[in-house]
């Protein structure tokens, strides 16, 4: 599977690409950071982010994209702004209908270098390591971007499978039927 | 002027069509509600947002979107859907090049009703009053949307000019630099 994954924001918005599976070493295939003025107008800045994610989803057609949960309690400031940059990169995979999926950040450094309390610095370490670059990424958003993508590459299948099976009724846990895909279309008068 | 008015929503998102000038009684030209189920997954919901509020800008050419400004840090369990709601909504005008204005809930009812703390009720018989409606609309987030456009009819224009006037220079009030346009475009690599 091949995973684009975006830590995103609108001053600097991560992105990085992995290719693997569970159990194997995961190989990046790019990784960089999307950057907007705060200067311009809110909706300039969410149409450069998904002008910029919808280019990255047409050069390296990943499977999944993976995007960091953002919880809006948290840093009030900035908040608003990176949950409609996680917004607008998750509408730009709907559009290229490739399958979305969110981690939350413990989730991601739980994965990487399994401690879910990690900090930037070890992060950075873990997947410089994991995905055996020469040289650390930077910014750390661009680092924390690949993290998310290794994050999916591993745990990725796992949940799906699990998900697929309760959908299923093949396992005991209870799924809230409001969980059941269901497509109801826009109306809109 | 003509104003698509968005109450940004997930499960419910209020839109509104008004035209007017200052001064003058504003005229409905359409009001609505798009709507997306919780069953959905959250890319697709924003799709359908996203869908919605493009077809209406199609239809309805306004030459401005006002959209409520909204606080992360209240109501927190659907914060970040509503923040992704209003953005998609923005992201959608920026691509029709429409400019986007975002009004906070105060201003709104201190607009249509003068008191900034109108409840839900007051605000949905100042709509119907100011709009010479023969029935309420509703939902709320209908109302709402209507307000949100009359509000900018009202507001926008004074709002801009002060702003344009500031930024020629014309008007006393300093102005940070940062908030003079500048285009930086998209680093994405």
């Amino acid at each position: 599977m091949r995973v684009l994954g975006i830590d995103p924001g609108l001053t600097r918005c991560g992105w990085g690409v992995v290719e693997g599976r569970p159990g194997a070493r995961p190989v990046a295939l790019g990784v960089g950071v999307v950057r907007t003025s705060p200067d311009l107008d809110l909706e300039l800045r969410l149409l450069e982010v998904h002008t910029a994610v919808t280019a990255l989803l047409r050069e390296h057609r990943p499977t999944a994209v993976a995007i960091e949960r953002v919880f809006t309690q948290n840093n009030k400031g900035t908040a608003t702004g990176t949950a409609q940059a996680a917004g607008v990169a998750a509408l730009a995979a709907a559009q290229a209908d490739v399958p979305v999926a969110w981690h939350t950040p413990s989730e991601v450094k739980a994965a990487i270098s399994g401690n879910g309390r990690a900090d930037k610095d070890q992060v950075t370490l873990m997947v410089t390591r994991v995905l055996g670059l020469a040289t650390a990424p930077k910014p750390a958003d661009a680092a924390d971007a690949l993290a998310l993508a290794v994050c999916h590459v591993w745990r990725g299948p796992a949940q799906q499978r699990l998900r697929v099976a309760a959908l299923a009724g093949g396992i005991g846990a209870p799924v809230r039927p409001a969980t059941l895909p269901r497509w109801t279309g826009v109306s809109a008068r």
